[in-house]
């Protein structure tokens, strides 16, 4: 038998793109095509990681964490959910899509944070030897679209990542570009303001190659 | 008026060494020689650092914080508990007495954990800017003497770092001590067996120096 390593994509973007909605899609037509999949999220996805999850975006004290502090505890909760559920899975054969992964640390606490680029990736490497997804698929949405979007949630869901300000958000998507832009071969950017099925189409289009290129 | 910047001690050492005790022994005194005194501890000091030491002490997963996860972890309090307490506290004169800090890390994580000296130097230099005590002073107890100051602590205070087994913290005591002797200006090692009243008394005379060197 052939080893087949399972793939990893993740899809990433500001709150309101639409990442969780397509990332479920993604999932379910991947297993319609016959992968074993796991779907999973940042930060999160195991019982350790999800409980740094609840105190990230919602920090025990005021003004919450500082941004050296927040950086540790993605990384810190990424090393987990690598170690004991990505890597684990891709070993197995197992397709994994991630709702967010290593490029909103980048986008997030390197960019709009103001931490830079490197020392984010250095956690990284220190954390989870750097693993990187086949693909990240970056879903774009216009301001207005965003806005509609977040105002279909409710009210109590913001939380203290996606409660920050108008600027530090154009900052974030600013950085996303940034960083997708500069490694074409890994990265693909979609526009997302049209409907879920028609981002849906297009992620299909950008994973099939994947597939194709999948040992059998 | 002169800006006197308060100092920081830290106190190290294994389970059962004696170090809550010597702290506030040590706080104490600083205290009767009219200092402003912050005793605190690491992990912890802070509501957030608080908040990750009842994580790393009672992980919600089985088998427990990947190394990794647990360096992470560990640095992300530190750079809150230096951020929000140590440093705001010596800026405006307060002298720092802290119950475990950088040292432990380096010995726990990077030696008995086998991560390396230089991985945990590197998320301090990130975290914390990588801020050093004044003076460390390293307290070392006989296995014996250890084992019966464990025995008089209630059964259930055994976490997922103490109660790892033996050689895992002989691991620990050895690399305590090599990492003092290698920066002698930095840390001093002090037999821990006698009577509290005694290490008191020698950790007293190697504080009292730092005292004399402060500007009045």
């Amino acid at each position: 038998m052939v080893h087949v390593r399972g793939r990893f994509i993740a899809l990433e973007g500001g709150e309101g793109a639409g990442k969780s909605t397509q990332a479920r899609l993604l999932a379910e037509w991947l297993e319609d095509q016959g992968m074993q999949v796991l779907l999973t999220r940042e930060p999160g996805g195991t019982p350790g990681a999800e409980a740094i999850r609840g105190l990230l975006l919602d920090p025990p004290d005021q003004p919450g964490w500082t941004g050296k502090a927040e950086a540790l505890l993605f990384a810190a909760a990424r090393a987990e959910h690598v170690a004991r559920a990505i890597r684990p899975a891709m070993e197995e054969g197992t397709w994994v899509v991630c709702d967010r992964f290593v490029a909103s640390s980048r986008a997030y606490q390197g960019g709009a944070g103001g931490l830079g680029d490197e020392a984010i990736l250095a956690l990284h490497r220190f954390g989870s030897d750097g693993l990187m997804p086949d693909l990240t698929i970056l879903l774009e949405a216009s301001e207005a679209r965003i806005a509609e979007r977040l105002a279909q949630r409710d009210a109590g869901r913001s939380d203290a990542i996606g409660g920050r300000g108008a600027n530090y958000h154009r900052e974030v998507a600013r950085h996303f570009r940034g960083i997708a832009q500069a490694e074409p071969g890994a990265f693909a950017i979609l526009n997302a303001d049209g409907t879920f099925e028609a981002v849906h189409a297009a992620i299909r289009a950008l994973v099939e190659p994947l597939i194709a290129a999948s040992p059998a």
